[in-house]
């Protein structure tokens, strides 16, 4: 394909690292310079493809995109926001193509779990149907750990490595304190319902009925329900039923965010999706995703491979049950042998004055060239 | 004084560097070993000089003294436990003394906040009028920063800049998810009502009323209200009046065990303020603390000094009214000059298999030596 530009967005929930992918990206696009003119991102994902509100990435010296690979967040804004299928409503399709042809868009990268792959196909499959194909390569991240065919997820090293640390130092604080006060210390995680985040208590916990013990209230754009405050119950029950002194602490959104503590492995892998995806584009491949192959466990080494996005989409990995133990507290030796690289070693982000330094980029915004708005 | 062994006992909530103090004493004795013999250290705090629960710090390789510097925690166990008036109950000084007659102990070393220091202050009066004059010196240690006649305190400034990273993470997050999804992040944090760790929902938030908004329930042995759980109900007030998308995170004791965060400058404190009450103790001084004295903002120079502990005890030092903008929703350069410093430098600990590496002591048990019990 003769030079086109590409669009980058970011979905759902971010990471520690989603914006390693994104450094990944940018910085490997701007090798092919035969294939990939600009990378324009979405602002707020793929809803700036829908507005026209596109950011040119051009505008970032390279110093701020190395930068970028070490701060949290999504850089240019994320949306949780889901595309009707297209049998049902079209508009949104054809708006999108119609956006990026007037700006020469060719390549689709989007980052993001299930759901955006899902979307990411759609748009493979859409546009070449209706005439204006699109190279369209998904870019795996989720903290829940839950799309198929790739080993693990970016991101969810970084958070269960955040995890896992957090609860060492508790157990350590509440060892000292439990002659005379606290007992039972109990840690909320995220990583919904597919149960990779397993230490402390998942806010996918189950009553015996099936429903979740704590909804924080509503639904998502994708119809999931918002999970998050089951540790107070939980802390009251074991109160009243046991006369446990309890503590209890909901990391909720830190746990994704805290790229201060991020696993240098989950880092590596980021960027390596990132730059990854780049590459396949290049090469023509479109309705796939970069995965990650584990090689062997000690010495832990991977590789990248290549899935079809019909694999990935809509299909959720959850946590193997030879993973925990017969009596449901612990994890197997399986478990132990797959999570322990996906935590190994540290990427501080450098600090200045005592906190980490993240860059907030330009985020110049690509001059308009359609006179017609779109209504979410 | 000639040889005399010393009593270590860490006290109320623990910290992310007191095991940085207690290293300080306790290396800092083993270079005065013509004054100070064995430190025996209390299981649990002021609990185990009552029911002759010591542990034998000689005992501990000095390598694992120098892990225990960077380990958060209590490591020989801490406690709630007030001492009552000496005038309405003397037993616990009686036996208090005999415990340290029977293990020839003339040091006590108290690493705690207010309530602690007074329980010092009373030591080393009640041993001097019972006759057997004890060396009573105070370390101090609270993430509440809320003693007197010290700049800072040991623990505050490691929990401040985790506190302030994991804001500035969850900042970046939520901007991120702003369009869509998430418009407000809450962040409880602790710091009782004295008001230090003021970025995001004191635990210790009133209402107009003047009671607090959560109580977690009941109160501590020094009848202080157990706090938590405020920003589940703000989020709840927001949700219902504003309409407004929230997130909500509660840090508990995550935010005085996050070892992994410490500031350098609050390690190197604890340290020194460890140091500081064996060198003030073979000099003969009692009823002392060592307090951290500022001598210059910008470069930012301290240096230790000695306080009385009749000026300690008991009193809360709350933030300046002048730290915090009239508007009251800001610091102000004068807060941010004071804050600044303390949470200076990184001073991670040692990673093994992606983890922490922290020590857990062998905490070898004294043989005892009385044959009375004493219920607390």
């Amino acid at each position: 394909m003769p030079q086109q530009n590409a669009f980058y967005a970011q979905s759902g929930g971010v990471t520690a690292v989603i914006n390693a992918s994104a450094a990944g990206v940018i910085e490997t696009a701007r090798q092919h310079p035969a294939h990939i003119g600009t990378v324009y991102a979405g602002r707020h994902g793929i809803i700036g493809a829908l507005t026209e509100e596109l950011i040119d990435t051009s505008q970032e010296s390279a110093a701020a995109l190395a930068r970028l690979a070490h701060t949290p967040g999504g850089a240019f804004g994320s949306a949780r926001y889901q595309l009707p299928r297209f049998e049902d409503n079209r508009a949104p399709y054809d708006r999108l193509l119609e956006v990026f042809q007037a700006h020469h868009i060719r390549y689709f990268f989007y980052n993001g779990g299930g759901d955006s792959a899902d979307t990411c196909l759609k748009i493979a499959q859409v546009s070449a149907h209706l005439g204006y194909p699109i190279i369209a390569v998904h870019v795996p991240k989720t903290v829940d750990n839950d799309l198929p065919c790739t080993d693990c997820c970016p991101g969810f090293g970084s958070a269960a490595k955040y995890v896992a640390t957090s609860i060492r130092e508790a157990a350590f604080d509440v060892a000292a304190m439990a002659r005379t006060s606290t007992r039972v210390f109990l840690l909320e995680v995220m990583g919904r319902h597919a149960g990779w985040l397993v230490i402390g208590v998942s806010e996918g916990l189950r009553q015996p009925d099936g429903t979740f013990v704590a909804t924080a209230g509503g639904r998502d754009a994708f119809g999931h329900a918002h999970l998050g405050g089951v540790v107070p119950i939980l802390a009251q029950r074991l109160r009243t039923a046991l006369q446990l002194p309890c503590h209890w602490a909901v990391l909720d959104y830190l746990q994704r965010a805290a790229r201060h503590l991020a696993s240098q492995t989950d880092v590596q892998q980021a960027y390596a999706v990132g730059k990854a995806a780049v590459e396949f584009a290049v090469q023509g491949h479109t309705a796939v995703m970069p995965t990650i192959v584990r090689v062997s466990d000690a010495p832990y080494t991977w590789t990248i491979g290549m899935a079809p996005l019909e694999e990935v989409a809509n299909r959720e990995k959850q946590l193997p049950g030879a993973f925990i133990s017969a009596d449901g507290f612990h994890i197997t030796p399986a478990c132990h042998t797959y999570l322990a690289p996906l935590i190994q070693g540290e990427a501080y982000p450098p600090f200045k004055d005592g906190l980490p330094e993240y860059v907030t980029l330009t985020n110049r915004a690509v001059p308009k060239k359609l006179h017609t708005a779109f209504t979410l």
